[in-house]
């Protein structure tokens, strides 16, 4: 039974068009049944295979055990959009994701764009905070192998950690991209490990790929619970055409093509503000098209963004009761144990007494709550997405939930989900202008 | 001469559309200009008196004096929305905002809303880094004094250093809110220190008041120079009725009214995408409305977002460039001084052959023009304002830029930019769940 429990009461949208958008939906249901009980990638949706994938998994745990130890201090990510941001999704979730102050041994650096702010911090850390080679594992991820930012990064990192190490940095190099890549041939020549990406799983599919799996399994995450909470939300997700992907697909594609032009993850959990971010990518190169299947100029996409409560209430919320009707809300957020209650001798006895004896999770519920009431009389459409506890666990069930949506999400809109043509328009442009400087 | 520069090529708004506008504005600027040589706190507009009033800033002066000294490690700013976005805007801009690490002395963490995760670091640090209450100083930030979120986060805050230090822990706290606020009276009693907020100053416009000039100061930071690039922003925003907030104002109403529903700050220095965030604030809640200034039903509202080059590339550039033509863009960027460039001993040395030699710096410009060409192609609107460097000046000049331009956005569009009476809505329902509880 999933842990996750999704509440479509809100989202106004009619029975009768769920069913027969239903209906609608089986042919295609049964297509991703028949590609999981086949177990080979042959499709564009061959990442729904991955979870159940038990030489991806061997292949991260053997490399896990061969280059992790208990010296290990800093993980260095690099790698940028699909090569990231479910690693940072599921970590931000587990750790917190909190600027200024994150301590946890070993502690996952994600470097993804470049920056001079960020060359100071690894200067830094390599300054002050390593001595042994044993201390870093650098994961660098792009599947192309020819990502622009990635290589200038592992490049300034590699120089970096030379200059203070000395020789052994080579070793502590793994890299994940497409079997037959440019990338994956120059670590085979210069003897660096490397993992494979499935050929026809792409970016944002990829989190339980070796880009997801790996660095996550090296920082000790339990990614056996990430696969197996992905494994049993696959089977809810592909059970029937009754199921909460394809209801909440419907619901996004049924707001959509009534003016609801924005997609808002409304995160009532700080932590899981980065699985609203990797979801960005998701919707947004998945349905973001200018043509359509047959080639029909369309210009179609709903625009996703995230919003954080209780902090964005305080910059959003009149937007969202007062303004325009075109965003269509989809609340995340968590039960949770540990709790934090008002303490009983206050500094401020006099000021908001409502909060008397109240948790932190209490008070955040009831601000959802009471966020949720208002969008109600407002007659706001939305979505309601808790999870029971966040694990491992839960967040593959997550992930895995919003990557079958997508690929119904697309079928219903009936543009290509796996495909992102437009991408190469600025990187042409940008080849162009540093080949004549 | 301002050390921003504003570039409106490829606005594609009618040259007559701008000459006509700009005299429909007239009138107003002539009224900004009259409250500005009147000094006084008597309009909504009062906010642009702030950055010459030198009764703030002596205020605050003397506060940081009476407050600050060499122990000090920490500085928590509890405050939500317009009490922590602006500050958080030029502290991150100015250190870097790095998930994970970031080391400076003194360190300020932010304190919004409330989650067991940050609890847990609080936590942290009150039983590893603190020994003594001038290690911390505490700001408390509440301009109506009653902020849900911030009074719960004081509280406990307050419990958990008195568990640590004993005593001396109220003398560390700094107060501020509007004067006769229950919190500025809870404090006078308390005899904790306390610093107003002028009652005609909103939140969203109060930056440089107390609420962001004492933080930002007691870190250390030159808040003269923010305030003199306030000053002198503001006087090139009040020149004539051509001026660079007149200008950006028109664009964005003229596409808005076309059908560019969302505003997309874009920014190409990954340290400035808090002025992103802090915006959302002043535009969200300034002119997303329900009724115009004549109490019309009108539900209007630009949709601000942000996005940070090159990493939300490699997540909405598919969509910005295939997708519906909603998103109107304002590129933000700077130069800047110190560089890496890529080593000349390469680990992967034909790989992206085009980086050799190439600065970060470079890099990123370079992937920038490339986008904004491809929008060119695409005839996708854009604004691009380029920061000189980024310093307290330049932020100062821009924040004040973007307040004076919400204004003249503000009268274009005939709502009222200093109110939010939709907020209440959800407060409402929220102290009701609260009191059946």
């Amino acid at each position: 039974m999933s842990n996750i429990k999704f509440t479509f009461n809100e989202s106004r949208v009619a029975n009768e068009v769920m069913q027969s958008r239903q209906k609608s939906l089986s042919a295609y249901v049964e297509r991703l049944n028949t590609i999981v009980a086949s177990g080979v990638y042959e499709t564009a949706e061959s990442s729904i295979v991955v979870p159940s994938d038990t030489v991806i998994l061997e292949d991260v745990m053997t490399m896990i055990d061969r280059t992790c130890n208990s010296n290990l201090k800093y993980i260095f990510v690099v790698g940028i959009g699909g090569s990231n941001l479910g690693t940072k999704a599921v970590y931000d979730a587990l750790v917190g994701l909190n600027d200024g102050y994150r301590k946890r041994v070993p502690n996952i650096i994600f470097i993804d764009t470049i920056g001079e702010k960020l060359f100071e911090i690894l200067q830094d850390i390599c300054n002050e905070s390593i001595v042994h080679p044993d201390e870093v594992l650098i994961n660098v991820i792009s599947k192309s192998g020819g990502t622009a930012e990635t290589i200038f990064n592992i490049e300034a990192l590699n120089a970096m950690l030379i200059e203070k190490l000395g020789g052994g940095v080579r070793d502590r190099i793994v890299v994940t991209t497409n079997e037959g890549s440019d990338l994956w041939n120059a670590a085979l020549n210069l003897h660096i490990h490397a993992l494979a990406i499935p050929e026809l799983v792409g970016g944002r599919y990829s989190v339980f790929t070796a880009v997801g799996l790996y660095p996550l399994g090296a920082a000790g995450f339990d990614i056996g619970s990430l696969l197996a909470g992905a494994q049993d939300m696959r089977l809810d997700c592909l059970k029937s055409t009754e199921n909460p992907a394809v209801d909440s697909a419907i619901i996004s594609v049924e707001q959509y093509t009534q003016g609801f032009s924005i997609h808002n993850t409304f995160i009532f959990k700080p932590e899981l503000e980065s699985i609203g971010r990797w979801y960005r990518q998701l919707m947004g190169e998945s349905i973001g098209k200018r043509k359509n299947r047959d080639g029909e100029e369309i210009r179609s996409g709903m625009v996703p963004m995230v919003s954080v409560g209780s902090t964005d209430l305080h910059s959003m919320a009149q937007l969202y009761l007062g303004g325009p009707k075109i965003i269509f809300h989809h609340f995340i957020h968590a039960h949770t144990e540990t709790q934090t209650v008002i303490p009983d001798t206050r500094l401020f006895p006099d000021l908001v007494s409502d909060i008397n004896g109240v948790s932190n999770n209490k008070l955040m519920h009831a601000i959802m709550q009471g966020t949720q009431a208002a969008f109600v009389k407002q007659e706001i459409p939305f979505v309601d997405i808790t999870f029971e506890h966040v694990s491992e666990y839960t967040l593959g069930e997550y992930l895995q939930f919003r990557m079958i949506e997508m690929m119904y999400i697309a079928e219903l809109l009936h543009v290509n989900a796996f495909n992102q043509p437009s991408v190469e328009e600025y990187k042409i442009e940008t080849k162009q202008i540093l080949s004549t400087k």
